[in-house]
């Protein structure tokens, strides 16, 4: 009979009241956690708006997630699309903004689909004409269609313009013929594509008059709007298991000499004449404007949170798990009161929180400038392509190790679903090659540093100089040649440090230009010089991008000057944060001499001296990001810091406890008996 | 009627002929493969009885892995305890030794259960009698008993002394009372004890006479052998989803006043008398000898190939993926010609190597010196405990790191669970945890190092001057103040770079030895100075460790002065791995002066012009691996280089294709038409 189904009665007494362990935590506040909540949100305002919505979600049952760790992939796609499906209604019921939807999309985070028609609106605004967005918008927001953004191919990805599938205009018909006509063609990995949408933005190379016009955007129905079965020419499913996102219906699409209308081409920045001339409105980026957009956009609503859930989980579980002694004749500790333990967690709340004012900056500035690219002035594109990029790909790299790093913090118990800590790994870990691999986009950044390093060595007062953009003004100014530093404590100065960034990322990035002028100055290719430099580019470019994260960090603190409390801790954050990337690339401040061996011992023990300060306030500044027991959905991680007994209790639901043992009776049973055989 | 199932029919040609892009990289052969792998496999016979065993498991349809990414934890269980079942009957009719049974475990890898089974063997061998080892090792072996080994607690992990189950002698029946007194105290982990094992050897407190004696461990029945349901007393069950591992039930174990008989306490280094007298045969360490054999048996049989398996899909897919230009005017490249992809995998593949050989070394040390211990001559334990722990805790946080390097290297591919990678990658990170964690270890490591130094420090010729263990004679002798390079050249002398390695590891356990004397003398307590210096212990330990790899990766090219185009060969990755470490740890080589920065840069020069040297053998030294593409499992991966079709093709079989859309007429057709209700 096997393994009888398992259900545990053990009498254990769960009180639901708080752990004392992790209630004495929040005793003593040292600062106000509301109004650091209110400054995260940014404003009292919204965050009264975002928890008015995070109740409906959490109140209604249809939308609970308790079950998801258990779920296979369809089981996942079915639940997220039910969800999907009530948060439509509930919106439209409600007559919720657009503000409202977003709050329900964080509330609902890992468990909804349809996220990439959001996409699709966002690129529709961006490269629509405003007859194209009047007619397809209210489409989209009222879903009478589901739509997809059709860009990567099996063979291709980041490198648009190697794109195999061709749009070839029909000036007979005024149509484009929509064609893949390779396997690496095919459309793979798109979002909501695998067996929901009906429209897909495919990303395609366009050919009139038997020119090729490069990338253009053409808005293609693949699925009959009566019974959603594949329209003619249309191939379309599922890429299959990945590593997470199982809700998400990624799916691949072959097309065989499709034909849409001359008005599905896309048309803000070029259009095609009945006749198949073609015009040029804006410059040949302006298609990679969608994908700016996308990058700002996920910094805040879809990197940014993995990493503080996973802080918030590590270092609620850190006050609950004891081990070991600190003094024999202890009990056993908090691990969090371990130097280890700080080491491995802080850093990463500290990135929390730099990285919240990072985003938030571009963000602003994004706001600022969108409006302008759209009226095709195009002078700050560069400047917001360099921030966004660099932006996404170092906040995506920290986020990773940051949120692996909170799950190794938690022994094996991290290594559970249950903990919810593998699924924000795993999801962090796609954010490192969707939007541009971050590989690709430091390079990127990098081209821009040698271009602005070039431009600030133009000898001053030069008609020839132009003012640099803000974000790399540095370079022109940084020319300490030893740090001041005379003690521990100066390191805790927010001007000391952020100079010594500055300096660092103007050293490598003067150096990356010395290699790749001296390998072409001696008869190298200028394209071989360039891969043959780009490591020591991409040095450069996350030196670069670190000085950002704690010059904007240390700006946004200065404008807290209200709040002195929260001004205060944030300041040890801040200044933990900037220590923390100092020692870690201790040998670039070495290097010249900037540092000597003696200030790198002053900045560890300034940066060992400032955890058990920032351990003080741990657990209040991971509450102040807000996040309900529900969306962390961590047995390890719930405010109430009742971890064992969810752990244990979780544990019964498990398909593995509640279904019968397949094995016993066809492999077991006769394993245990097969030595009798023998004998 | 939804999405319909999905069927492609494209007339795709899938030629099963190599792909030329790969078959191109086999052409120019600067060494012989087979030799190589010879080498690694430590003799041409142990490479052809490996192969025999894989022809038997790969050529057998019961073994086949091919779902693997589509299953159920449920399915997953039972599949592997079908070829469990399948391996010990094909083990059973071919007589197969324990050396054939270790091959298939490897060509099953991640495929099997009862592989703590052997862990049970394993640690009886350490720690039972004679006598109880002739009575339950045959038991074992015939699987008519299916075992486990119970340690780690809900609320317990690495610190032994917290274990709360406990072991009570009852002289009157001279039995043991085994209880489980608190939710923390429930046995939680062990694998195959959530729904296979019949026994488990539990770790618990022994109690006797009143007095605690520490851990022990005893042999405990949990299931019965008529029906496998539990029996009286025994709580137990799975503890539920994981990250990986899907394959095995990990398991939870409560004991409600359980009796075992005396004779069921492992006792080969502690006795109960019958009246109940504690007899102790060797140190309070033995009972960590089981621990020391895992972690040794572990190097070579479970991390190490995960990493290197990441390295041959990984470097294999760099070779059929091209993307973007070097040139304006070239075709495609191959990724693998690009700067920064060589620099991320080359490392990772110098490190498959480095690892191999320091755990071949560690195992014939291990091999050397187990029986004198089970002979209770205990001098070596102290360096095999050293060794160990600290190649686990390298191998696997450079494993982790390595595996996921791979995978990002593959870029969105390399998330889909087709690939491989991820398997890999999870199946990494567990090992941090398990077998100790990696912290723990490394501060284990220091304690040693810290105790070596002292040691070394006492005046040459005095009598308290004993020799210092061999991995730390360095500690001694390492008295260089200056490098002596002067051109980029020099970094590529072995001797050069591994007097380097020396030289921080010693300077940095110096400078621990250093902060730890201040404090206390100071006047802080002896155990919170230790916790206030761990990180900088930590940080001592991590290049100890280091330089204990490039030392016996060095070691082991100078025994293979008989190969000298494969002694080249490696030369290089040996270079390659101490280079890639002094560049990652540069501030610690500058911190002294040790290095200069025009010193630095001269590493940086010879390890960039090592990555095209390398790169002309790349596919050749992950082909030495010998993996097969079944044991691979990865669409980017196999052999022939046939990467697009098979990812095309093995999706189409993914559950989300072959069945009916669950959500179409619940939720997708009522949201596109919910606005006409609107209307």
């Amino acid at each position: 009979m096997g393994s009888p189904v398992h259900r545990v009665s053990l009498g254990l007494t769960w009180s639901r009241q708080v752990h004392p362990d992790i209630d004495s935590e929040r005793h003593t506040q040292s600062f106000d956690v509301e109004q650091l909540t209110n400054i995260l949100d940014r404003g009292a305002q919204n965050t009264a708006l975002r928890r008015k919505v995070e109740h409906i979600i959490h109140s209604d049952p249809e939308f609970s997630c308790k079950d998801n760790y258990f779920m296979t992939q369809n089981e996942r796609y079915e639940a997220a699309m039910r969800k999907t499906f009530h948060m439509h209604m509930t919106a439209q019921s409600l007559g919720w903004s657009e503000e409202e939807l977003g709050y329900a999309y964080r509330a609902l985070s890992g468990d909804m689909v349809l996220g990439i028609h959001r996409v699709f609106v966002k690129a529709l605004r961006s490269l629509g004409s405003d007859e194209q967005i009047a007619k397809w918008e209210p489409l989209c927001k009222t879903c009478q269609i589901i739509t997809t953004y059709a860009q990567t191919e099996l063979g291709h990805g980041t490198y648009l313009r190697g794109l195999e599938t061709e749009a070839t205009y029909d000036a007979t018909t005024q149509e484009f013929v929509i064609h893949s006509p390779t396997i690496t063609a095919t459309k793979w990995w798109p979002g909501d594509l695998g067996r929901s949408a009906t429209h897909a933005l495919v990303l395609a190379q366009l050919i009139c008059s038997g020119a090729q016009q490069g990338m253009h955007a053409f808005i293609v129905p693949i699925r009959s709007l009566r019974d959603h079965t594949p329209l003619p020419g249309i191939t379309v499913g599922d890429i299959g298991p990945k590593m997470n996102f199982d809700e998400m219906d990624n799916g691949f699409l072959r097309l065989d000499h499709v034909r849409v209308p001359r008005e599905n081409m896309l048309s803000r920045f070029a259009q095609i004449l009945p006749d198949g001339t073609y015009i040029r409105l804006g410059t040949a980026q302006n298609n990679y404007l969608s994908m700016v957009v996308m990058r700002v956009e996920i910094l805040l609503g879809a990197i940014l949170p993995l990493l503080q859930k996973a802080c918030v989980i590590a270092t609620r579980y850190s006050v609950i798990r004891r081990q070991s002694r600190l003094r024999p004749s202890d009990p056993e500790a908090k691990v969090l009161d371990y130097q280890t333990q700080q080491q491995k967690l802080f850093p990463q709340l500290a990135m929390s929180y730099a990285f919240h004012f990072l985003a938030v900056g571009i963000l602003e500035f994004f706001q600022r400038s969108y409006s302008a690219i759209l009226d095709r002035d195009f002078s700050l594109l560069p400047e917001l392509h360099s921030l966004s990029t660099g932006a996404k790909a170092m906040m995506s790299d920290f986020c990773i190790q940051g949120a692996e790093m909170c799950l190794r913090a938690c022994g094996g118990h991290g290594y559970s679903k249950l903990s919810g800590l593998p699924s924000l790994v795993t999801k962090a870990l796609a954010s490192c090659t969707y939007e541009g691999e971050n590989t690709v986009l430091y390079l990127q950044v990098a081209r821009f540093l040698v271009k602005s390093y070039l431009q600030a060595q133009v000898s001053p007062g030069s008609t020839s100089q132009r003012s640099l953009p803000p974000s790399v003004a540095y370079l022109t100014t940084s020319d300490l040649s030893r740090c001041p530093a005379q003690r521990a404590a100066d390191f805790l100065c927010s001007e000391l440090y952020t100079t010594a960034w500055a300096h660092v990322a103007t050293r490598l990035i003067k150096d990356s230009v010395h290699h790749l002028q001296t390998l072409t100055q001696s008869g190298v290719d200028q394209h071989e010089a360039w891969n043959q430099t780009t490591v020591i580019h991409l040095q450069a470019a996350k030196a670069h991008c670190y000085y950002t994260s704690v010059k904007s960090f240390k700006e946004a603190l200065q404008k807290l000057d209200n709040e002195p409390a929260i001004q205060q801790v944030l300041k040890r954050l801040c200044d933990l944060h900037a220590l923390h990337g100092i020692l870690n690339t201790s040998g670039d401040f070495l290097h010249d001499g900037f540092l000597s061996g003696a200030q790198v011992d002053m900045a560890r023990m300034a940066y060992l001296d400032l955890l058990p300060l920032i351990r003080k306030d741990a657990i209040l500044l991971t509450d102040a990001f807000d996040f309900s027991d529900q969306s962390l959905n961590s047995a390890l991680g719930c405010y109430d810091g009742n971890v064992y007994e969810r752990l244990f209790q979780w544990a019964q639901k498990s398909p593995t406890n509640t279904q019968g043992n397949p094995a016993y009776e066809k492999y077991i049973r006769p394993l245990l008996q097969s030595w009798r055989s023998k004998l």
